[in-house]
């Protein structure tokens, strides 16, 4: 089963990262650690192998590819001796990165994405092509009538107007391509009504939104331990800082706030209601690809007596991002082979804003992701 | 269905903060925080209500309730209008405290407690009574021949030797008394083949052992967290503050050893391999009642690389451990109405080391508390 | 040496808890625990006794200061104990509190509170009065033609103008009744050229701005830490996370501006370059009138090599500031009668945004403090 | 002044981090982080060069310099482009590296010793050789005759005895041999009656013991921080975690009591009590090259609030070390040729017991230090 996983930001730290990895896998260079899909509760045969996956993407950037993996190996990201084993396969991979195209029509942009996407498969014989969005978090965009369908939406493409943000764009073009789309980060995506009903027409699961890499982790696993025990969760307040081109985006106020959103939301619904304190996320330049949460909890226990937790996660979003990315590529693309269309809510454990879903907790999320995979294996799932 | 709650140790702080909150909520003085019984997803018809619930039990001190209420609200672990408010339903409490037997054979002594447990049933009219360890932690015991089977032990307890440790000594008078048995602490309990044979002939359900109140609690969400995202947990290392009585009593090797242990072996079971690391309790009487532990888990994620998480967990044990005390009388006391015999695995969730249990996973465990709290609901569970 | 305490927010935590503990120390209730004037390096004659304070104030609240301490001593600010042995010493310190002036020019207003000093000082038959700032913080003001000397400011305060913050206002009153100033907030109070001009021409000492109560203090040591070991601070991001009223108002934002201005002031003055990162300050409700700051400090060691720490300071603003407000008010009444006029910069010890002072390290300012003390015991420092 | 550096462990990761770091200073290829001697306080003409340092030593390993160096940068502790660039100096190094010896009495051992180290003198015409001990912690050694005076020592090492522990034997021959000696390890070193009388007769300066590199480091300014704001520290608990091979011989009973012993101290001496707690030193090996320290702080305030600090401490002491071994030789070699005799107190800015010295706040030992340099530049300090 040929998979192409195609990365919407292919030279940032995460894509980069991924590509390393998985060519890394393939060639028995390193072990699965931090891939889920190689757990013996979720492995088999209907995911394609590391060997079945062919990576291709599109960047606003032409850094090569092999220059990102030697600052990421300087920045502790990934050993040095895997960029250098792999220079070679890296530079064959440069061969399936385009640029992003700019200038002219929304509607001219996503003409030349499709028929990227589609040049790619063919190219290399593809049983399909998985579109995954790894690029810099947008801001929400402002409402636009072409949201609303898929009509009104080509015809508003066609137009002057930047109808879509990006990461619309984008998943925009993979459904014309006959693409399944995951979106890893917190941006618009496939959430307007215009694009699901287009995916629904297409017969194209897609996934989403903005992957559980640090402290919102942390947090969909304690979250539900002081709620099994009854206890009274009085304040959650935590700060995020980020080094990397990561912090810089996130900072911005627009973005930061559709993070931060998108991070609180786990409590709440969990919980059953809203603890004091909020998020915040700084940039901090010398903290490089990684990343520090400090997280403090005050709860109240039996006859109200106060108690406190605090946690520090000292982590590297790229190396717990990309293995993630992956799984992702592997999982849709076995749903997209057993018929599944629309979104696919059974991912939830890899997202911090899962569509659909049900639940924040991450054990009830690992449990549906291992019948999820369980079914696939056994020939459903569809 | 009229349940007493006997407890070893009875003027402990775990004891009297469970008595007190049990009093508060039967007067409705109190909302049931910290109590998992009285959630959504495990309350019902057959469970004993709070005021169901009548209490009594052992102690080798002899501090009035009333003044150990009083001390308890001066360290900040209970509101000292609680305290004021149930001065007289504690000193009513009191007449049903009994002295630790001493002196005369261990036969005699056990003779003693049974004969207490029985009294106590009959002067309340009761359905049954769970009789609940929360005595200090006791070191390991020496091996005895009387150990093995029931009659054996019958021979020994009537002679000069000590055969039993005092936590075992209250099961086996349990038992004879037709008593449920909870261990909350790690001492031995029912953990001996004469004293489960005995339970089984009995019909007698039991659990324990050791309630996870803090760090074990925090590690039994963490590790699967590591677990099911496939990072490599390096090493994990902690050190546990403590004051009070129990700090003391822990600090001694023996009882520090048994306590280490149960706290380690969650990590290796749910992880499948031994991270370095150990945990240390430390005693530090300037923590009072009140216990701060601090974790630190090394991990490896992607193409080896190293990242870290650190936690600090600064909780009260009573508080933490009192509203448990009474959700496994309650639930051990409808087990037996049910007619469960022989442990009961499906308290876990409870326990450090819990008996026969298959998994350290707090939300696993969760499950198989609601599955068995909906049978007993039901009618079943038996 | 009768001395005066006359504070302006006398109702507020801080102001609350210096009465009552000064009351304490009278009556030998308690230890001078946290009075820096009391340790051996600074203690003597020079310095009016705990017996020769009395306190006065004004407020614009009315909660009788019975009140405020019961209140006080429910979060554990102060032992219930003190609350209710010093209650009619409190009950009389009542007869001494204003309320603060409302309504008219701001020559009026400053009029009253200038007859409330003089009065108290008649009324008690005292040596001098100092007044200290311990209300809550304001926004910076906008500039006024009337800041800029005594005459412009006369004339304009008869205008309708609100030419003064408050704090400045109650500078202006206090150094027209001939008493001392102390600000241990970070608001304006005497730091305008015409309210300086006026201090010296009436021939009186001040100093401020801004109590040195947590994170800034361990800043203080820290920083020079690093200093002294030539190691490189790269970046050093800190959060404050306060309950109480005071967090309510720092959180404002021009409030929070002028706070968090004066604590990174600390880091650019002693390391001689401004580390990357920032301060935050959030409100959390729960907290009450502790506070819980976390800082992040990255630094680089020989050859480059980057290393950590963190630290967390748990620590109750009103029992960290209190005893320094009467320090403040024994040092500067004993610098008055020494003869000392305009600022204080040997005071620098206690305060974050010190006037004048040329360091930030919090030993160096002890050394120039012990210095000053000794040369008023002498008889000298004027 | 061409001064020999002669490392008694000389390829050990902090003996290997200071060759390297003092060629690389040399050779302009790195700055002079973490050398406080280098500060504007500090440095001066009184002091070699880093172009006069030439080094040597013993050690018992055999590993080539160049392969220590290449495994502290593929751990972290320097930068590869710099064990590269030094490839050859390193190698010139070895030259100057003998065998640790071993057979034959206590006295020819020390024969060999002093016979190295003059020849080094000699082959490099040098002005001196200062003998600096960077080598494992030993356990403390069982009390012998032979310590008592020059002549008994003598006598008693050319007997079968082990009379003095390695430390001591070293410090022996450098004295024999005319060589200041520094520990910067807690051994027992210099500090034996007959040693410091031998070092005496000599005309030689010695400093020790046990350099201050991280968690006592924090410790002697912030237990000045509590003195010196009159707080009382009710306990200080902590915890180190170490990998590499100090980690493992640390963990060894006889070792870690000597370490714990000097950390403690500081605090007691400080604050003029002890408060409760420890520090523990546990052996992680994932860990490696650096160390993270763990430390809990209760203190109450004024009217006796309770109140509590941590700190993670998360260094690499082999880089905070090295630095301040270059310090150390430069310095000492200073008061040499100053013709300061015997212990040198003004020193223990650099050691957490320090030898004779009255304080333990480290910005008291840094006044102290910055008056003795400056002497030594003006051609003092004799």
């Amino acid at each position: 089963m040929r998979t192409g996983v195609w990365l919407v930001g292919a030279r940032g730290s995460v894509a980069t990262t991924g590509i390393v990895g998985g060519l890394a896998l393939r060639a028995g260079l390193t072990a699965p650690t931090g891939c889920v899909t190689e757990l013996p509760d979720l492995r088999g045969p209907a995911l394609p192998t590391f060997a079945d996956l062919v990576f291709g993407g599109h960047d606003v950037a032409t850094t090569p590819l092999t220059k990102r993996a030697d600052a990421l190996a300087a920045a502790g990201v990934l050993p040095g001796r895997l960029a250098t084993a792999l220079a070679a396969d890296l530079t064959a991979v440069e061969d399936d990165l385009r640029p992003a195209p700019t200038g002219g029509s929304q509607a001219d942009r996503a003409a030349t994405i499709t028929a990227d996407l589609t040049a790619f498969r063919d190219r290399h014989q593809l049983d399909r092509v998985v579109v995954v969005n790894v690029s810099a978090t947008e801001p929400a965009p402002s409402p636009h009538p072409g949201h609303a369908d898929p009509d009104a939406l080509r015809a508003a493409l066609a137009g002057p107007d930047e109808v879509l943000p990006p990461s619309s764009l984008y998943a925009y073009a993979a459904v014309e391509a006959g693409c399944p789309y995951v979106d890893f980060t917190p941006s618009t995506g496939l959430r307007l009504p215009a694009l699901a009903a287009l995916a629904a027409q297409r017969g194209l699961p897609y996934a989403g939104h903005d992957g559980k890499t640090g402290e919102t982790l942390v947090k969909s696993v304690l979250a539900p331990m002081f709620a099994m025990r009854h206890l009274a969760v009085r304040s959650w307040s935590g700060v995020n800082l980020l080094g990397g081109g990561d912090g810089a985006t996130l900072a911005e106020p627009g973005a930061n706030a559709a993070k931060v959103d998108s991070k609180q939301r786990v409590l709440g619904e969990t919980l059953g209601y809203v603890p004091q304190g909020g998020t915040r996320i700084e940039y901090v330049e010398d903290l490089g690809d990684f990343k520090t949460a400090w997280d403090l909890i005050t709860f109240a226990g039996f006859l109200g007596t106060g108690m406190r937790m605090e946690f520090t996660w000292h982590g590297c979003d790229s190396a717990l991002a990309a293995p993630l990315v992956l799984d992702l590529a592997r999982l849709t693309a076995a749903a997209h082979a057993a018929g599944r269309v629309g979104p696919l809510p059974e991912l939830a454990f890899f997202f911090k804003d899962p569509i659909d879903a049900p639940t924040h907790s991450l054990s009830e999320q690992w449990q549906r992701l291992v019948d999820f995979t369980r079914d696939l294996h056994a020939g459903g799932a569809g």
